[in-house]
């Protein structure tokens, strides 16, 4: 089947996530709000133009006659026709639940440099960011790079079977490398499975090739992960 | 199967749509951090002692050797076992897409006296929960009324049928309307299909003997819909 993503053209954001999958699988797909005119088809979507079920945000991906939004859903969707989830129902919901988990993660990331929500500039709430910042790289990264970090014992998420979130937890750590160098780098040593696991996803031939291809968005500062020196202490 | 949900026994919190869906459904369950010696038990489970599938967070439920995290994910697995969302594929994607959907306004909800985050007291923020909540009550609130209420066009959000995001739904006008009452009743004329779900989600049978019963935690000051006024503009 050939797929259609649509997700906003200049950000990595949530869309990634779903990128990630479609790239490791090597499957067919549009990424349609970076061709042209593909903005305006995106945004006909979230009108409640076309189709029953009108996403309440992107990414979401076409495939068929089937619209599907939400990240997590996406790619719960997605994973078992493209052998990127074990069969079994038990093994599923674990995944999907490391998926959900991931995504509040990402919240709260994104909330170090908007804690006053997306209606502002960064630059119009910078004190609240840098404490909001400072609490996330203290007690919440640690908390949830621990979480993770435990549960890849055997080299993966789920086990000794490679998955969607293996995909998404490459992402993050690396959005997170990205955004919070310093705070990383310090937390390195005690995370050996993470960063194995990050290194391990990278060099996923395919997944390597996207990396090094013009479909990567480069991180920058208007995505999740930015970095801002100022927050990273 | 009797069920055992694991949730902090003083908030309605996240729990709470699974102990609707519970109720509405008639299932046996206990709700296990109400219980003498329940809240070791809960977090037994989240400092990785039993099971293979250590949750980040409650809520939780038990189903057997099921131990089932994420509240969306929990819905998604129960509702089919109780006749709360349909057989197709298409309804039950469509489903979880918005119970995510809700999950992710409840973030912003929680946001409103928590912009900086859980690791300060209310107090703590005062003046930034007033800035994040005033653009909430503006702009995201109508935001996300407004996508709801086309969806409840045939009196349902899956249309012409009942499901488990309805009950979530109610939740969330539910809590909307103890926290925000004044901006609630501003928004209420234009919002009638959703004032009407809510009032007959809340005359199911089951539901309303759950409301007036003790199991029914009160809204209150600690859990994700908190009344200030001062943030109720």
């Amino acid at each position: 089947m050939h797929y259609e993503l649509y997700y906003w053209p200049s950000i990595q954001g949530r869309g990634e996530f779903v990128r990630l999958a479609l790239e490791d699988t090597g499957a067919a797909y549009d990424d349609v709000a970076r061709l042209k005119a593909g903005v305006p088809a995106l945004t006909r979507f979230l009108q409640g133009g076309p189709g029953a079920y009108p996403p309440f945000a992107p990414p979401f991906l076409k495939a068929g006659k089937l619209v599907i939004a939400q990240t997590a859903n996406i790619l719960q969707w997605l994973a078992p026709r493209h052998g990127l989830v074990p069969k079994a129902e038990s093994a599923r919901i674990w995944a999907h639940q490391l998926q959900l988990t991931i995504s509040d993660w990402l919240v709260e990331v994104h909330d170090t440099h908007h804690p006053m929500g997306g209606a502002f500039y960064y630059e119009d709430q910078k004190p609240e960011s840098r404490r909001r910042a400072a609490h996330f790289t203290a007690e919440r990264l640690p908390k949830f790079l621990g979480y993770f970090e435990r549960l890849l014992a055997n080299g993966y998420l789920l086990g000794r079977t490679f998955s969607y979130v293996d995909l998404s937890l490459f992402q993050v750590l690396a959005g997170l490398r990205y955004a919070f160098p310093r705070a990383m780098e310090r937390l390195a040593p005690k995370h050996p499975r993470s960063v194995a696991l990050h290194d391990r996803v990278a060099s996923r031939p395919r997944v390597a090739a996207y990396l090094a291809s013009p479909r990567r968005i480069a991180f920058n500062q208007h995505g999740i992960f930015r970095h801002y020196p100022e927050l990273d202490a």
